[in-house]
Parts: C-alpha cells; sequence; structure tokens
C-alpha cells in the first residue's frame, strides 16, 4: 500500500504535524509556566495535563520523522519507498496519554478518595484495551475485514468510558459547584466531539477508494484530533482548577499587597 | 519557479533565518528570567509573549532547515533543486501566533471580564481569518492574479483587527494610567509599521520581474517583520506590565532590602 503524494497533499500532512508539534510544544510551556496560579491542593490535574503534551510533543517529533523519512522526492512527487511510515508511535503515545487525560478529569473534581481510586482503575483498564483493541485493526490491510472487526472491538470499552463520564459521573456532581458544573459539561463534550474525529480517521482507509488522499485525511484528522483532546482539554481542566482556587480563596503569594492597594 | 541564487544572495537569506532564531531565543530566555518582576496579576501578558517567541524560534529552525535543504551548492551558485522550500511554516507559526500577539495587547490592559472576552474571540477570528486568506495567494504562481485576489481577502479581517485596535480599544482607556497609555499608542503603532512589512513582502514576487531578488527579498522582510512583531512587541508589552505592577505597588521578593538601602 505504498502511496505517491502531490506536493500538496505530502505538505498538508507535514505542516498539519509540525502544526501539532508547535502546540503541543507551547501547551507544555504554558502549563509549566501557569501553574503557580492553581492552588497546591488543585495543582495535580495541571501537572498531568502537563505531562500529556510533553509526552505528544515527543512522539510528534518521531512521527514527523518518520513521515520524513517515509517518502522520497522525485519529479514533484512524494513517493513512499523508505522505511514504513510508523503508525505505532501515535498508539504507545495514546497508550500513555489517554489514560492521563481521563486521570486528569477525575483528579480535578476532588470526588472521595474510594470514588477516585475505583474511577481511575476503571477508565485506565478501559482506555488501554480501547487503544491495544484499536492497534490490529490499524495495521491491517485496508480491504481486510480485520479493519472493521477489531475497530468494533475497540468501541465496546469506548462506549464504557462514555458510560462512565456521562451517567455515572453525573450522579457525583453534587458536591461540584455551578460554575466548574458548566466547565465540566464543555470538557466531556469536547471528549465525544474530539473521540469521535478518531473513529472515522481510522475507518477512512476502508472508506475511501483513493488510498493517498485517505491517508493524507487520516493524518491530518488524528493531528487535529490529538491538539482538540490535549491542548484544548488541558485548557479546561486548568479553566476548572482555576475556579476550585478560587473558590477555595486561594490568591498566589504576591498578590496580597496589589489586592490591598486596590482598597487604598 | 525554482530559482538560481549567488552566494551573497543566499546567504542573506540564511544569516537572517539565523538572525530570527538567535533573536527568538534570546528573547525566550528573557521573558522567562523577567517575568518574576511583574505583578502576579500582569503576568498573564508576560506569559503569551514568552510563548509567541518559543512557536517562532521552532518555526525559524525549521525555516532555516527548510531553506537549506531546498537548494544545492554547484559553480558558486545555489540551485533550488531539493525539496520545495516550505513556506507552510511561515503560516502555521502565524495562526498560532497572531491571536496571541493580539491576545498579549488585550490581556495586559486588564479591561472588565466581558469587554475582554469579547475583543479576544473577534480579534482570534479575524487574525485566523486574514491568515487562512493569505495563505493561497502566498502559494500561487507570481504571475497569477489569484495572489492579488487572496490579497485582497486577506486585507479584510486585517482593517477590522487596525478598527479594533484604533477606534474600538481607544474608547476602552479610560481605565489605564498616562504612561500605560502612552506605551499604548507606541505598541498601536508598532502593529501598524511592522504588519505593514507583511503584504509588501507578499507581493513582491508580483512586482518584481527578477524571481531571485524577490524571494531574498521577501524572506528578509518577513524575517525583520517577525523581530519587530515578536520580540520588540512582547518587550512593550513588558513595558506596560512592569508600568502596571508599579502603579499597583507591587516589590518583587528580595528587592526590599534593596530599596531600603537607597535610603541608608
Amino acid at each position: 500500500m505504498d502511496i505517491t503524494l502531490s506536493e500538496n497533499q505530502y505538505n498538508l500532512v507535514y505542516n498539519s504535524l509540525s502544526f501539532v508539534i508547535a502546540s503541543m510544544g507551547a501547551a507544555l510551556l504554558f502549563f509549566l509556566l501557569v501553574r503557580n496560579r492553581v492552588a497546591p491542593q488543585h495543582r495535580m490535574a495541571v501537572t498531568l495535563s502537563t505531562l500529556v503534551v510533553g509526552i505528544a510533543l515527543y512522539h510528534y517529533v518521531r512521527i514527523f520523522g518518520s513521515w520524513n523519512d517515509a517518502f522520497s522526492y522525485t519529479n514533484r512527487k512524494f513517493v513512499q519507498d523508505g522505511r514504513p511510515f510508523n503508525e505505532g508511535y501515535r498508539y504507545v503515545d495514546w497508550l500513555l496519554t489517554v489514560p492521563l487525560l481521563l486521570a486528569e478529569l477525575v483528579v480535578v473534581l476532588k470526588l472521595a478518595k474510594v470514588k477516585t481510586r475505583s474511577l481511575l482503575v476503571r477508565l485506565s483498564i478501559a482506555a488501554v484495551a480501547m487503544i491495544a483493541l484499536g492497534y490490529p485493526g490499524e495495521i491491517a490491510a485496508s480491504d481486510s475485514s480485520a479493519r472493521t472487526i477489531w475497530a468494533v472491538a475497540s468501541t465496546v470499552p469506548f462506549l464504557y468510558i462514555l458510560f462512565v463520564l456521562f451517567v455515572e459521573l453525573g450522579r457525583s456532581l453534587d458536591r461540584q459547584s455551578d460554575g466548574v458544573r458548566k466547565l465540566l459539561d464543555v470538557l466531556r463534550y469536547i471528549i465525544l466531539a474530539t473521540w469521535g474525529v478518531y473513529p472515522v480517521a481510522y475507518m477512512l482507509p476502508s472508506l475511501m477508494d483513493n488510498q493517498a488522499n485517505a491517508e493524507v485525511a487520516r493524518q491530518v484528522m488524528y493531528s487535529l484530533g490529538d491538539v482538540l483532546a490535549k491542548p484544548l482539554f488541558g485548557l479546561l481542566v486548568l479553566a476548572i482548577a482555576l475556579a476550585k482556587s478560587r473558590e477555595d480563596g486561594y490568591v498566589e503569594a504576591g498578590l496580597v499587597g496589589a489586592g490591598s492597594s486596590d482598597h487604598a
């Protein structure tokens, strides 16, 4: 399934991958610089966001290099005749980052300890199952039924995660303020919307006849999905952590003098 | 539109790109080192400046590499016969940094929350529209009318941004001190002057007959524009944040002793 891409097709993927590198790097810097604005008791969720974008930054540098090495440039076309493009980086990334993303969401809520532990264990197992079951289909031939079978298998833990987030978690939000609950709603719908991008991208090689177009669309969609699911998701978790810090009356060191001068 | 450059022409671009890498790296380090001099409530603008020069640093390292890979050196000439020079890096960079630059300006003013949010949303949409509409013209053939058409389309959101900054924002500055208002005037004229460099650079391939000269002038102007619009702009935002910190009576931890020794 080696493909030939036009300059524009190749560059679209190339620039999408580079865009993700820049976004992850910027998010990493941002989460590191603003963590002191969050009260210490709510900082763990921001720490997890920082790990997620750091891990993704590393993997996108690798994916970018692998994409580059997979093609040669001849007669103004990019021909995929080099080392195989390594789709495995994405799955290793997700294996690490998806449990961490779900943990961000659980940790920032500060539920009872027993509840938190139970949610973390079940969501992590489901996330690992979802990704491990997806991989054999990802590397299967585009016209094989294996692709569809593994996709269906991978959907089962995905639906379980949605059940936990929307039904089970919905019942334990009575301790959260209205502001936090609103942000949390946005967060869950972002999970629904952005995680919905992945299965579509996954199935494209089976749905589209032109394998070059399918590959370009797939890489661009995965890249876009990762920017929404990691930096944007992390920003919303940060917003919840900041709202909770304010509710707890947290004032960043150095702000006290400024506050009192307002009353002068 | 492959071109052949003299050693001097090639080196002028090469050294301009390297100059930008050094400038962005120095600015990144500087903004990180001085952030504690700014009161926490005014630090977000400096954080955004830091992200801007960090993102630009990444992209200029890539642009530098792409410029290098695009040319081979034969008979004391540089011939553009390698992988196509990737103009996309600049546009991906601007897509991320221009909304952040405008956000720096809005955030440092500390206007009312509703006003801030409204300005951020409108300016970001206009910035993304301006850059997205510019790209198709940038990669169009130098003698095509597409270049001019997209340039005009891109100018519409650009004029809207200027209207917001000069007319609308001018009306909400009554809460700012005289010192801050003066710095803000400089800042807005820097936007006007430096952002004016970009459209000229953009149109050069259509305006100049010699495509080698046009490409050299274009790359040098874009590079110069980015140094003015990012590190220099960031320094002015920092000056405003520092002025506001002083007005709020902020004293950096450790400076108290220094202050009292002045009276000794």
